[in-house]
Formats: structure tokens, C-alpha cells, sequence
């Protein structure tokens, strides 16, 4: 039964700072581990509650992007106080839904206020205004120049499709919500069906903060449901779409989007399958620890990783067998563990199928026989074939404890099958002092087919910083030019304008002569804090 | 016929540095003045020479995509030396094409090559880059961060599509070529049918820079021909698409990108009316002046500009009438003008024809018989209803020297009207300092509909600079976050990868620990230009 402190949960919309359900309570939470009823409800949005959220949405964003950069700081670091003030009964609730560990969702709700506070520093920082400005030339030849000063503004309401494996950091109050809350844009979130008490308990965080910091209602929505995400997307009020998940899924929501009559720009991080490259000097003198961490790094968390080690690429001989009998030993020592969800784990079966049934893959170790609700690491071994010729199992991503071992004859081989891949997240090589010599030309290659390029690590553990890039060609992401985790990813929201000739009095504080924010400026073609010492026309 | 001085217009194809030409000579060089051939005939490009084309940029893209910025700054040079030496042969040419007189050529041409050169200055001046750094943390915990460095990089082959109106500066050797080129793209242009002579001299000259400078052959190619452009944007090569042109046009390109098993982004810059608002007291006490400075800015180069003022909204009363009727004056006395191309010309017809048979336009005035190929001003006046409820053919672009009063009631209906506006590329303001509070409120309102918002000035002049933005929310634009013009339209053509853990050897300068190139970046959250202090990893 419902936990009493928790009466409140009371499966409805999210529509413009109210709670909202016409349609059925039909959706029903589920245990992770056994895949049972959890006794909490959700109501299936109707088409109605769809247009009603993004319609407030579009109500708060004249008055939300027209917030300074402080106020809406403000407000980030609010939900930040908010999540950290989740208690023990969220945790427990997180974990049913998810099997996730208490010290894995512990760890992601820092993870999580951590990101809302480092948008709040980005926006107190000031390099969200992107501003540059070129002053009146009004005695130049043969035409003067006018004064021409940019800033960036919000893109409009944006639609967030979280995913099921960061319950926290990537779903309601995660990545792509904090990035567009900070760039100005109201948000309307989909409820992931996976994890929907966790959901419902984000955003009630959410409109706490809200509400506190007052904000206007429909800044943020959430809406539970099947079959909700295509009327969302395309509804006239929203200008982008922020979503995590599979390749079809994302692929589905690209295409409605720039179907549109009036197209919109979508981000989804799909699928990767983060190639491992392990060079020989590496392989001959670590091998044997090198097969312990891959190990470790594709079975962590279940393998429930955009970025998982999907294939492992080395140069054939002794050395790569002793890697591949070591791995095999590990894996066929792994205890079984639970999935997210039963759609999770019924994907993970089919893929496993996929590459049992293709006659160029063989399986090399992992049990075959399971408890119910659980899965086991699997390792298999490809002919490189299936790499060199681009095969598309090869390509697809499984999500979940398996990796693929692919043994090449030599470095022109291996160039051309690393040539052969298609866009990734990450791409990683594994090299000694030894080695610097082939990693320098595969670096370039790599960085050619990814968004972040790794050398002696796994690329599992996404900081979220500055300088991070969770993105990359596709099909790792729908558009290589963005990233979804980190600051960079406010950039996706983000539009710029230009005024030109604008009376001082009407200029926001970003273009103002006096710099009355202290931003670093574009002026003239050289970056400067210093105010215009020539006033603004008029 | 030919002019001996250029023999060598042979019409075919650029591809990888080479001249092909296996398709028939059967596309003609045609006057703009009557119609009639120039005596110049082009190749069709075939399909396999669109492939080819396309292949070649790709050959290049990896060799040069790795050139320093300074060395992509010095072809770039080069190649604004070479259009600054073209002849009067090559603007006696143009001319012909085109109709555009002489001054604006020359004009025009300094323009490009200043455009070359300004993304010279950007490439030197190293915000190309985009470098962000944060450093390793290995004390941290409960995890170590590990050292993590992006940069931007060349998104691979572009394919780009000219503008009819601009010859030079938005053709072949035009603007997303400079911006292309300049992020390390090589270029797959395809020639505009209204000046292929201009197209092929233009080429030639990026031919001759590129021998120079020792570029690698692909880096610029240029194929000829109707239907070219689906096979070239669906090409699996080419990684993006820059255009100008029509509203249909771009759109067709988008749907195109978007449906390919490997999506692309579209930077189409496509149809916008340009609204110009004269506020009350503006419009009482230089209302004549206005009529005057209007009727310049929609008749400038017969109103073929992107940015021509096609609607012109007041409040109604005797003000108003005294504009309309000024205005009705100065297009009755205007001169017949020829256009870019026949097509040109016969879109403009058909734009007016619609105006005409609209129950909610009014003709005010203009000549309805013309000498044939030319055609004259004209000027409409609309019920405000049809800006109320957005009727589609007054959002619609009239490419040409026309445009529409509207006149309101009230500023509340002002407010309506703006807010029912489509996206554009820019929106204007007229106003005295008895305006400026009612302006205020507008400014908010038209920057989220327009890319530019202009006060006391008119849209036509496009300044090349840090600060412009030619661009705004669809369907102005393809991509609202873009920019054709300007130096920021470069970050189009990027997209960021991040390095983790990279062994010193194997940084790139603009990642170097000692900062070679003197980039400003943001290091740890801060933006500088010194060395860092903690090594990089090794």
C-alpha cells in the first residue's frame, strides 16, 4: 500500500501550476524487481492535457525568458535545495521502481542538484548572453556602419523526453530540463513509464522551488502516458525537443519534429556503441587488468550505459586471446543482477538473440540460463568482418551487460574498420608510452567519429563540467553540434538576436554602454569586461 | 559572342580540382536585360559527377580539417586577393547575367573578398576554437575528475546553394562558402542558373587561391545543372547545407536532409516580410520624410533583397493617409527596372497576381503596363484583418519592389498584429523619443519574432560583422540558432569534441598546456589567456 507520507502522490498532470486528470488512471508503477504493481496509479494525459501544457508553457515564456539571468539562477538553485531535501521514502520509492542501489541514487540526486547549481553558476558567470557588439561607424566609407549589438535569448517552450537509466540526473529534473530552465525556456517534461513516483516526487521538487523563488505557473509541466510524445512535439508552442533513449524512439520524434509545418530542432542522444581500442604495447604488458576493467566498465550498473564499452577492438595475436579467456572467465562469473524495467529487459533479451542468431558472431561466454526478472553479462567475439564491412548488428547498440570482442590483423586494418563506424558518444583508446605513435593518427580519426575521445579510462563516467561533450555524430545524437550533458548544453536552447541602432534606454542590461553586469564582451572584435566608452546612438 | 580574354569558361564541372564535363552543354548563360543568350553554354551535371563532387570534398575534408587556423586564414586571403583582381571583363559579365549595374558589383565584390577576409581576422584571432578546459582533479571525492579539454572541429563536407540575388557576395565565392571554409569544410556549390558565368570566374579564382596556398584538390567543387541538388543533399558525404533562396525551395532541401537515413542539419535562409513599424509620433512628425526613405528602401535593386520591408504597419488615421498617399506618389513615378532572371521576374507577376486577387488588398498604386523584362514598384494596402488572422498571403515573401500598408486601431491591435507575425529576419521600428515607451514593450515582442530588430533605420543594409544576425525563427530561416551573415555564421559548420585523459604528446596547439596560439579559453570556469599551470596527464 501507498506510504502515508506520500498521500499526496496523486498521479495527475502537471499543467501551469496545477494538477490535472480527465483520462483514466490506467498506468500503472511497477516494481523493478519482480515487475509487480508498486499501488500507485497514474492517469493517461489526453490529447487536451497534451496542448494544455505546452500551452502553458507558452503562456510563461514571454514573462520567464524576459527574467534576468540572476532570478532565473535563483530558481535553479531552489530545485537544487529541493532535491536535496528528498528524503529516505523517495529513495525507497526510486529504488522499487528501478533497482537501482541506494549509493548509485544517492550519488545521482548530487549528481542531479549538482547540475541545477552549475547552471545557476553559468548563468551568474554570464557567458550565456553571448553578447558581441560593433559600434556606429557613422563617418566610414562609402556607408557608415550602424551600431550592431547581439545577445542570445530563449528558444521557446521546450519538450524533455528523459531517460530510464538516470532516473535523476537524466529524467524530470535532469540534464536537459536544467539546461533549458537556465537558457529561459518553459519546459514541458514526459513523465518516463518506468520510474513515474520518482517523476511525480521531481516535479512536485520542482514546483516547490516554484513557487518559493515565484516563478510563473507552466514554467515547468509534466504529463504521464503512452502515446502522449507525438502530439507533444507537434504542438505549434514548442520550439525544441530535448530526449534520451533508443535510436527508434528519437528517430521518431526527429522525424514528427521536422515534419512540422513549422520545423523545430530536436537533440536526442540515441545510440552509441563506444568503441574500446586497445593498442599493442597496452594489450601485451596490462592485458590481464585491462580485461579485469573492461569487465567491470560494461557490466556496471547492469550495463545500463549510453556510454558502455560496446565493442573492443585489438590487434589479433597471443595477447588478445589471453584477454579474451580472462574476460570470459569474469563474465562467466557474473551474478545476475535486474534490469530498469521489463521493457529493458526484454530489449536485452532480443538483442542478445540478434547476435546469437548472426552466423559471423560467436558467443564466448555468459550464462545461459537466468532467475526470472534477471539478466547475466555476456561476451561475444565478432569477425572483423562484420566491423570492415559495416555490418549493421555490429553497429547497434545492446543496452545492457554485453560487449563484443573484435580481433583485427593489423593497423591498416584496424584503421579502416574504425573508418567504418558509424557516430559515437565516445570512443576510447587504451595506450602505453609505446603506443603514442599509432594513438596520434587514430586520435584524429576518432575525434572524426566522436564527441569525446578517451585514452586510458572507460568511458562510463560523464563529468559534468565545461569542457564535456556527451554528444556526437549520428547515430550517437540527431544533431553532432550539441551536447547533452554539461554547461555546453544550455547552447541547444539558445538564439541569437541582434538590435540595431537601439535608443540606450531600451537596451537590456547585456548590451547596456556601462557592461552593468560585468559580462565578457565581444566589442570591436576584442573580448573585454570594459564598458563602451562610445555612448549607444540616440 | 565569347569574349576572347576568357576562352576558358568551359562550362563543366569543378570537381577535385579538375574540369569534367560528361553531361550535355545544354544549360544556357542567358541576359537579364532581355532574355536572350549570353552565347556561354554549361554542362548538366550528371549523377555520377554529383557524386564525385561530393566524394571529393570528402577525400579532402580529413587533410583539410587539420590545417591550423592560420593556415586556413592565408587560402582564405588568397582568395579575396584573387576576386579583388578580377577584371572589368568579369563585371561586364555579371552585368549581363544579372542587371545589376556596375556600382553594385564592385560594391558587391568588396564585400566578398572583405567577407574572406573578415573570417581571416576570425580565424587568426582564434575564437574558432572554442577551447574549454577542465583540469584533472585526483584528489577529488567521492570520484577523481579526469582531465578533460574540447575544441570545435569541421563538421564535414558542406553543400551550398547561392542566392540570385547577390552574385558575389552570397554565391559561389559568397558568405557560407567563406563561413564553410573557414571551419575547415570542404564545399560542394552548387552554380546558381542566373549567373553561371560569374559562377564559373568566381570558381576559377578559389581555383587559383587554393593552388597557391597548397590546399588539398576537393576542397572546393562546383557542379551545374537543374535537379542537381536532391542527389547532392542526399549524398551520404555531405555532413550539411547552406542555402539561400526561396521559401519552397529551402524547404524542399530540409525535407530532403531530414529523410535521409542519416539526417543532416539545413541552414536555409528562405522568406521573410520584414515589418515595419512607424510609431504615432514618428509617423506625425516625419511622416513625409518616411514615405520617402519606404518607398527607397522597398524599390532599392528593384526590391530583390531578402530583407526589403514588405509590410508597413501604423495606427490608422490622417497621418496614416498622408503616408499612403506619399507614398502612392513616389511608386507612381517609379521607373521601370529589369530583373535578376526571367524567373525572377515571372515569381514577382505571380506574387502580384495573388496581391490582386485577394477580396482583403487594395492596390494603391503602380503602373500596371511595363515594357517587356521589366517590371515597376508597387504598393498595396491590406485590412488589418489579414494580419490579425495571420492570412498566408501576407506572411507571404513578394520577392521584388512591392509592399503592403497596414494600418490598426489601437496598440493593442498593433500588439495582436505583431504577435499573429510569422518568424523573420528582421522587424523594424520607427520612433521618436515621445515613442519609446511604446516601443519598449514592441522591442521584447519583435525580438522573438525576428533575428534583427532595427530602430530608425531601414532592414536592406546587412553589415558583415561579429555582431549581425541574418537569420530568425521559421520561416526566415531553416534554423532559428544560425546566421548566414556575419562572422558567428561559422559555428554552423562546428561541433565540439572533447578529449579526457590525452597524453600531452598528442594535443592539439589550441589544447597545449602552454597555451601556443594565445587562445582565450575558459579554464576551470575562468576565461584566459595564460598557460596552465598543473600538467596535462601523461
Amino acid at each position: 500500500m501507498p506510504n502515508d507520507r506520500y498521500a499526496a502522490i496523486s498521479g495527475q498532470q502537471f499543467i501551469g501550476g496545477q494538477r490535472r486528470a480527465t483520462g483514466e488512471a490506467a498506468l500503472l508503477s511497477l516494481r523493478a524487481d519482480d515487475g509487480q504493481p508498486t499501488g500507485y496509479r497514474f492517469h493517461q494525459a489526453t490529447a487536451a492535457e497534451t496542448s494544455a501544457a505546452a500551452e502553458a508553457a507558452a503562456a510563461a515564456f514571454a514573462p520567464y525568458s524576459q527574467l534576468s539571468a540572476e532570478q532565473r539562477a535563483n530558481f535553479l538553485d531552489a530545485i537544487a535545495e529541493e532535491l536535496d531535501a528528498l528524503d529516505e521514502a523517495f529513495f525507497a520509492f526510486a529504488m522499487q521502481e528501478t533497482a537501482l542501489p541506494p549509493a548509485r541514487l544517492s550519488g545521482e540526486r548530487a549528481r542531479t542538484s549538482g547540475q541545477m547549481r552549475l547552471f545557476a553558476t553559468l548563468l551568474r558567470r554570464g557567458d550565456v548572453e553571448g553578447v558581441r557588439i560593433d559600434c556606429a561607424l557613422p563617418q566610414r566609407s562609402p556607408l557608415p556602419r550602424p551600431d550592431l549589438r547581439q545577445y542570445r535569448t530563449a528558444l521557446g517552450p521546450v519538450a524533455v523526453f528523459g531517460a530510464s537509466n538516470f532516473p535523476l540526473a537524466f529524467s524530470t529534473a535532469g540534464g536537459d530540463t536544467a539546461a533549458a530552465l537556465a537558457a529561459g525556456c518553459p519546459v514541458v517534461f514526459k513523465a518516463h513509464s518506468g520510474h513515474m513516483i520518482t517523476a511525480e516526487l521531481s516535479a512536485q521538487a520542482i514546483e516547490r522551488a516554484r513557487k518559493r523563488t515565484g516563478m510563473p505557473a507552466g514554467v515547468f509541466n509534466m504529463i504521464f502516458g503512452n502515446r502522449v510524445g507525438a502530439d507533444l512535439v507537434q504542438h505549434p508552442a514548442i520550439q525544441a525537443v530535448g530526449f534520451t533513449g533508443s535510436l527508434q524512439g528519437g528517430r521518431a520524434l526527429f522525424d514528427l519534429a521536422t515534419r512540422r509545418p513549422h520545423p523545430i530542432p530536436v537533440f536526442a542522444e540515441m545510440s552509441s556503441i563506444n568503441p574500446v581500442v586497445i593498442l599493442p604495447q597496452a594489450l601485451a604488458r596490462r592485458g590481464q587488468h585491462i580485461a579485469q576493467e573492461l569487465v567491470s566498465s560494461f557490466t556496471l550498473g547492469c550495463g545500463q550505459f549510453c556510454t558502455k564499452p560496446g565493442v573492443i577492438v585489438a590487434l589479433r595475436g597471443a595477447a588478445f586471446d589471453r584477454l579474451a579467456e580472462t574476460m570470459s572467465a569474469l563474465v562467466n562469473a557474473a551474478e545476475p543482477q535486474p534490469m530498469l524495467n521489463t521493457g529493458t529487459l526484454e530489449h536485452y533479451s532480443h538483442g542478445l538473440a540478434a547476435l546469437d542468431a548472426h552466423p559471423g558472431m560467436r558467443r564466448l561466454a555468459g550464462r545461459s540460463e537466468t532467475p526470472p526478472h534477471r539478466v547475466t553479462a555476456q561476451l561475444y567475439q565478432a569477425e572483423e568482418a562484420l566491423l570492415l564491412q559495416a555490418d549493421p548488428l555490429l553497429q547497434q547498440e545492446v543496452f545492457g551487460p554485453a560487449s563484443i570482442l573484435v580481433a583485427v590483423n593489423s593497423e591498416a586494418q584496424l584503421h579502416a574498420a574504425l573508418s567504418a563506424l558509424q557516430g559515437q558518444l565516445t570512443a576510447t583508446l587504451l595506450a602505453d608510452d609505446g603506443d603514442l605513435d599509432m594513438a596520434a593518427g587514430l586520435t584524429t580519426l576518432l575525434a572524426r567519429k566522436a564527441g569525446r575521445v578517451l585514452f586510458n579510462g572507460y568511458p562510463t563516467g560523464v563529468e559534468v563540467c565545461d569542457a564535456m561533450v556527451h554528444g556526437g555524430p549520428y547515430p550517437a545524437t540527431s544533431d553532432a553540434r550539441g551536447t547533452s550533458v554539461g554547461t555546453m548544453a544550455i547552447e541547444r536552447f539558445l538564439r541569437p538576436v541582434c538590435l540595431q541602432n537601439t535608443p540606450a534606454a531600451l537596451l537590456p542590461p547585456p548590451l547596456q554602454d556601462a557592461n552593468p553586469l560585468n559580462l565578457l564582451r565581444l566589442v570591436n572584435g576584442v573580448f573585454t569586461r570594459d564598458p563602451l566608452v562610445s555612448p549607444a546612438p540616440n
